[in-house]
């Protein structure tokens, strides 16, 4: 069984996203019952009613403060592999870990002074370096970041239910697989419109982690902390090495990611925008360190350890509240407030993809809003890339934590560089302040950077650090073929069309109704119209010579014998003899085709027709027109 | 580890077939190194010299022989589960085996007699039966069998690989695969040419089996037969039922297939044919016979029992000769022969579905010969469903077993039944003895694909018994699809082409290089040219206007504001407009596309050129041009 469940996984991950693209792209009918009407360009600027900050604080949130579920456990595993004694260990490191949110939020808010138009770590660096490096750099860290966090929030979503439902474990990949296709379909619905709803699950899943630190702590002082075994303090456990202690920081910093988005968002906020802007950051760094610091100190005094299929806050609820509806609540909510995390990475991905791309870094296809204004192929590559990396790592949150964060902490070390560069040439008020901020943040952040590439390299941080310099690379290249074009496309002054010349040939098969439609539309072009057949062997052509004469030939035959079965070959031959012979003409193809009434008797033909036209174009200068006949059956 | 492994098995499965279909092709180059210089059509008459009997009984027998591999094997895997005691009745059922083999020969010298130009199953029910039906279900349960005759060949070449070299075993889904696209490249370049070499591996595996057998009785008359334990004969062991008797029964009749090779090629042998392909049958039947009863007379006598990843005739082998020398050239020549069963199968496979194709019962793509005369299409689709079957079932030949042989035995049967049907009418010397023969064989055949069917329903024959009336109904659509082409397509005396008016519209984004060129190219066809420009905006559309009269307007210019930002949305609206308005004329629409050099550029840009030409195709008369710029970087 479990077999098969893998045949669907790889089905249902690579063939829906192909359909969902097919049908998006393709029937309206389906496209506007998943997708809606379709909205116009002008709707863009009106959606956004502007936000208080105690609303925005939530709805903005959801991917910062969703990583606690999953941070304090990842540093909680790697300690625990040295036994008991090491466990409080985690208290240190959330301190260490509440100590860089203070410094990163620190940073962002002179990032929101800076930029309150919303200066992500792309803007600030395209806008403070002249090299085009350190904001691909920053773009490129970032995009593979935000496709490893949705890989993460959706393997720990699935992990929560896994933890309350362990029958559903055989299924956590098809499962996690099906909640990206979701996201899919709601972000190409767009969701700006029901921004507000989404405050809730976030406010929900705040008031059930700071309930579980609560309990925790009034059940300790009325019945003393430690229930069981008197965990141990202050000693060191054998075997602890800077590196192993470093490994577990890293670990636990994944809690950290996402904090990038409120200063991303700073347009949405109600006025004075920059000050509420700030609040809302300096609110949600204290509900964060708090949670931190509380969840990790419950974890220890508790003695919660790894099990499997069971995370750190499903057994820390069990413990206080049972298996019963509290235990339920906090699961769902956990889980909900996952999804959204993800769900909010798709808007940043595609954002980010589209501003890169409108700079000629990307693809310009992630340019392109959908029906409903969300950028549609940005949407399909994350969920694509993200779908893969789900099933290549079975969706266990622990084997891809060692990939994340480090594009993160790349691009905020990035971020504040150019932002030391920017208080360096344009001062203002306060300069020496921002700019000691910036500074001590940047040789944080950045020693974070290289921490993380270390500690975690052989877990699986080589393969961020092979792509990145792969995907800045193929940015390069991109950049430099948009360039090109621009320059070899452009018309000197004094050029206008001048009608050519025209030499319509018409490729034929037969004699039969497509090739008279054919042949109706090439005469009405202009007077020179040759038709060619091309024959395998000498009874095909001359039987053709005869149908053709018979048929009264209504214009010049040439046949073709083809020895080899190729019709691009003599066709080729041909065309080099007429181009020879007539430079000025411009030569013309035109080739019948039928068009069946069922798709799937496109399969049942052969496909010369396709294989030519994209033969031809590609190497010769010639026009190649199709036309065609739709049949009635 | 393993895991990487079934990412690459998947990996290869799916893009190699991909990749050398497309290489196949288009490359020019990487084509003549690995399939060879093209063959002129001329060529494929004078490719065959005719074989001396004793020449083409190895060449044509390597499909039925190599399957005495896994015949009593998988005969006494089944038996092997009522315990040790059950072990014997092998014997009874290899004879049951070797008599039913007599049959089959007997019947298939009948078809020789009556179809000496080669007869396969599906020509003889096609000759003498009036319905299509009877041809359609021998000719797809044989199709199915092929496929399956190469996955269960290729895994048992596996399986003896894996004996000898046990740290293979991770890698035997991959391995398989690669043996498949190895025979692909083989069937590609095309084996008629070096047919006599094939001869000796066959030579070889039929003097190992005999040199074992014999081993074993000069073995056995000098020091007795039992060596460890007395094996009982007679007793009926518990718990045996007939249903498991004629699931034994049927496993082992898996040794029968291919046998229809011979009846197929009569044409191959020198003068007198009938005469030598009779010799060779017999003579085939008879080493076919000794080898499977000697075999298995070993197998029981000495106790040989199922292991994993050990073939049991590695096991025999071993016992007699060590794991030295002897034991590697065994071994090997297993192998060989193996794979050259999957090999011929390709030759079978591709020429029926070539010879349905010609008859418009299945894609006409199948009749496509690449360059050297293969039937390329047909090779490549068989690799494709045998690779699927090997990497589902994870090359274990006993799981494939029970969806084997029943299309082969289906196809039996309905060729005797032909044959029965051809006595009667034609009658003939001696019609009443054919008709006698037949008759019996028909009925036995008719039976064992009765038993096969139900005795291997559960272990997958059901996978088959559905997928095949599922092929004889696509067979029958594809048909009835290409008659109803024919009567449409066919023009009535009198009409001949006359020259229409044509409207050309030229699709333009802007001004540039690009537009020039197709606007040069659309003036030289006639006077009517009209250029399009669609706007997302009111802007776009003011500044294209200002650059067109700047440019000084060499047409007219429609600029069209798209709301929804689609293309093909407002163009429908003025195709519609302009259709009304003027019945008479066919428009045109012309595509303006830059050809990058390299192919990766072509991701860089947005196809709505390819999306808006298969539209308006699918929906409109509209004939479609697209005209090339081609880049110089």
């Amino acid at each position: 069984m479990i077999h098969w469940v893998k045949w669907l996984e790889w089905a249902f991950g690579v063939f829906a996203v192909a359909a969902i693209w097919y049908s998006v792209h393709n029937f309206k009918s389906i496209k506007k019952i998943l997708v809606g009407r379709p909205l116009r360009t002008a709707e863009l600027k009106s959606q956004h009613t502007k936000l208080v900050w105690l609303i925005a604080l939530p709805i903005l949130s959801a991917d910062l403060y969703s990583s606690v579920s999953y941070g304090p456990e990842s540093g909680l595993t790697e300690l625990a592999s040295l036994g008991e004694d090491a466990k409080w260990l985690i208290i240190p490191i959330t301190l260490a870990t509440i100590f860089l949110l203070g410094i990163l939020i620190l940073s962002y808010i002179m990032g929101i002074l800076a930029y309150p138009n919303g200066g992500g770590a792309y803007a600030i660096a395209k806008d403070n370096f002249k090299t085009k490096w350190p904001a691909l750099i920053a773009s490129s860290a970032l995009l593979i970041d935000y496709i490893l966090t949705v890989a993460v929030s959706i393997s720990a979503a699935m992990e929560a239910i896994v933890s309350a439902y362990p029958n559903v474990e055989p299924y956590e990949t098809l499962l996690a697989i099906g909640c990206v296709l979701l996201l899919v379909l709601i972000n190409l619905r767009g969701v700006a419109e029901s921004a507000r709803v989404l405050a809730w699950p976030t406010i929900g899943f705040i008031i059930c982690m700071l309930f579980i630190i609560g309990t925790g702590f009034i059940d300790g002082f009325k019945e003393g902390f430690t229930k069981s075994t008197t965990p141990s303090i202050g000693i060191i456990p054998e075997g602890l090495s800077t590196l192993l202690l470093l490994k577990a920081f890293s670990s636990a910093c994944s809690a950290l990611t996402g904090i990038e988005t409120i200063s991303n968002s700073v347009p949405v906020f109600r006025a004075p925008q920059k000050k509420n802007a700030i609040k809302t950051y300096i609110a949600l760094g204290i509900i964060t360190s708090i949670t931190l610091i509380g969840f990790s100190f419950h974890l220890f005094i508790n003695g919660i350890s790894v099990k499997p299929h069971n995370t750190m806050l499903s057994q820390l609820t069990g413990l206080y509240f049972g298996n019963g509806l509290i235990y339920q609540v906090i699961i769902w909510f956990t889980f909900i407030v996952l999804i959204l995390a993800a769900n909010s990475t798709f808007n940043g991905f595609s954002q980010l993809g589209a501003i890169v791309a409108a700079d000629g870094f990307l693809p310009r296809a992630l340019l392109h809003r959908g029906d409903r204004l969300g950028y549609s192929n940005g949407i399909i590559v994350l969920a694509a890339c993200a779908s893969l990396l789900i099933i290549g790592f079975k969706a266990h949150t622990n084997a891809l934590i060692p990939l994340y964060a480090i594009g993160v902490f790349l691009s905020f070390s990035i971020a504040q560089f150019g932002l030391i560069h920017r208080w360096l040439k344009v001062k203002g008020t306060h300069w020496h302040w921002k700019l000691a901020i910036n500074t001590v943040g940047a040789i944080i952040t950045t020693a974070v950077a290289i921490i993380f590439s270390i500690t975690k390299f052989s877990g699986g941080a080589w393969i961020v650090l092979v792509i990145l310099p792969i995907f800045v690379l193929c940015s390069l290249a991109i950049h430099r073929h948009y360039e090109e074009i621009v320059v070899e496309l452009k018309l000197e002054p004094g050029i206008v069309p001048v009608a050519r010349k025209v030499l319509s040939i018409v490729l034929i098969s037969g004699v039969h109704q497509v090739v008279n439609h054919t042949l109706s539309f090439a005469k009405g072009l202009n007077g020179d119209v040759i038709a060619v057949y091309i024959g395998f062997d000498d009874e095909a052509i001359h039987e053709m010579e005869e149908r053709w004469s018979e048929w009264g030939s209504p214009c010049r035959l040439v046949c073709l014998k083809s020895k080899y079965r190729s019709l691009i070959e003599p066709l080729a031959r041909l065309i080099k003899v007429l181009e020879e012979k007539q430079e000025e003409r411009m030569i013309h193809i035109l080739i019948p085709q039928f068009i069946p009434v069922k798709w799937w008797h496109n399969l049942l033909h052969n496909h010369s027709a396709l294989v030519l036209r994209v033969w031809f174009l590609q190497h010769k200068d010639i026009a190649v027109t199709t036309v065609p006949y739709h049949l009635k059956k």
